[in-house]
């Protein structure tokens, strides 16, 4: 197993947040940072390279890689041909089984499932002949999302009931969809697991989470769970990690339904640093965006405890207006991405309240 | 007073370690940093612009703040016609008091003697016929040390008796120099106090400082000092960056000796972020780089309250190499600074310990 030292250079494919908090995070290591995206995103202005190019420009790709000691992503839409393009030239970490499981809703469900994992009830979706038993194995209300490309609530329609499958898939453009039951969770966590290339895992506590509009709002930790149940939790995180053969952070998005025969019911993965883990920045010694570094650099892994109690709130299109009424509120950490424009439903940055937590 | 949006470019002279970890904070608020030095240092990796130029050339400096919003700088040293060809084009922050006062250090004595401040006792050297009067009125052991240029124990002679004074000076090179009497101190401190545009400021905890050789080793908070200590240590370093004038992060160097007439005697100031306050990164909400950059840029300062203890090791020449020993280690935070050869005597990193602290 090779250890990258410090000086080393870590290829980003993806230019946008999560790209910039991974390059800052690795500079604090020693390592430069290169970064390809086909825009210039926020992570540009703190790489020490950058390349301006299409995913789909697979020569591109491979001179990229071979000015870089490893590989890795920021977005989990990389094409399984660039990831492979990649990886012919040098290691790409996560490895491609992520990439593969992750972008198609309908492989990760049936994944997650096979581990014998609780997920929702699912059904396929190839076309309008197949709604009607789609929807009647899920039930309804029921939400149909595409398998692909679908994010922060995007390509998704709820149906309220069968009559209203047909327009619902209509609204989400039709084509490869799949059909998901809805789950009565009290509430959402995710996982932030970190597996090193030696197969160790550490994670951090689980925090609860806030969506609105199919966005994520805020992450709060201590997020409430039991110990038993975030046991529970860790053991479902590390045995799909362990299944994907998996180096880096990795998310799993869950619903909470205490007292269930089933109180963790997996709702999606993230093959990648993940926004409800940004608190870990301001709230750890080593944070999510570190301890991806050091997974896929080969070093050990960092101490995923928590200083701190923290409530991460995202800062969402006009949010970011805010800027200077936060810069004055102690314990409010500002991370402002640099984005030009704040459009709405736009991620411009984020805000980390920190406070002590009981000894 | 102008207030720096988001996205407005800070400039920094000097490409060093300080500057690197400056332009990550201004990019935490959505800053892009420009670096202007006379070689390639670690800061080139994390900023979004970099010019390679030498300091003496006043139309480069020109052209280059034309480029940017504010200017500011990681180094004492800046000449001080560099301070002024920037400042003709933008705001240079903090001013050129600041520099002229620090940069020698018989003017320093006499500018902080001035303010009413307790000093060592000290006498100028213009050449070898002041010697014996300067050192009848520093009385010995004393410590020669040229006026200008000294940094880290360089520039420094000891000497134990008035016999040694013209050895003494010769090792240092001779030139215009100054005496200082050795004070009998228990221990070093720093104050670190950000003053804003508006006059406004905040004080860090106030660190105990170790060093050898001349260069710091450890820094640690809490450092000990009663509150009546520090309340006059905070008089101290108010009074000077008040006549100074001055704009961002000013490190007061101290010989605290418990029990004395006067507890504090200011050893030197720094006009800049300082390697004692480093500890502010992983211990704070907002750190001593954060609170430069929000001082230059006119923001509301931010709350300098520490969450954790913390101590502060340089990593010096080949201590670099116990890095993958302190990545293992829980709550140790490790800094390196990307540089290439771990000479000995230069500061390759640094790791900050946290723990929990008493509610």
């Amino acid at each position: 197993m090779t250890r990258l030292p410090p000086g080393s250079t870590i290829g980003i494919l993806g230019g946008g947040q999560l790209g910039r908090m991974l390059a800052m995070a690795a500079a604090r290591l020693g390592f430069k940072c290169a970064i390809y995206s086909d825009h210039r995103g926020p992570a540009f202005d703190v790489a020490s390279a950058t390349t301006l190019g299409r995913f789909e420009d697979l020569e591109a790709i491979a001179r990229f890689a071979a000015t870089v000691d490893v590989v890795t992503y920021e977005f989990e839409n990389v094409p399984l041909p660039t990831a492979a393009a990649a990886a012919r030239v040098r290691p790409v970490r996560p490895g491609p089984k992520a990439l593969e499981v992750a972008q198609d809703r309908l492989t990760e469900k049936a994944f997650i499932s096979s581990l014998g994992i609780p997920v929702a009830p699912f059904a396929g979706i190839r076309g309008e002949a197949d709604l009607a038993a789609a929807v009647a194995a899920t039930g309804t209300p029921a939400i149909l999302k595409t398998t692909r490309l679908g994010y922060d609530g995007k390509g998704q329609a709820r149906i309220e009931t069968a009559a209203q499958a047909a327009t619902g898939y209509a609204a989400i453009g039709g084509g490869q969809a799949v059909a998901e039951g809805l789950v009565a969770f009290t509430e959402e966590v995710s996982v932030l697991i970190v597996r090193g290339l030696a197969g160790d895992h550490v994670v951090y506590d689980i925090p609860r989470n806030t969506h609105s509009g199919g966005i994520l709002r805020r992450s709060s930790v201590p997020g409430g769970l039991t110990p038993r149940t975030v046991e529970q939790a860790h053991a479902i995180a590390s045995r799909i990690a362990a299944a994907l053969d998996y180096v880096g952070v990795l998310a799993v998005e869950m619903f909470h339904v205490p007292g269930a025969a089933d109180p963790l019911i997996v709702n999606e993965i993230a093959p990648r640093v993940h926004n409800s883990g940004h608190w870990t920045i301001d709230a750890c010694a080593v944070s999510q965006f570190e301890n991806h570094i050091r997974a896929i650099a080969g070093w050990p892994l960092g101490d995923p405890g928590r200083h701190s109690n923290a409530v991460m709130d995202n800062l969402i299109g006009h949010d970011i207006d805010t800027w200077e009424a936060l810069a004055r509120e102690p314990g409010a950490c500002v991370h402002h991405y640099g984005k030009h424009e704040a459009r709405p439903g736009r991620k411009m940055g984020h805000v980390t309240r920190i406070s002590q937590r009981a000894p």
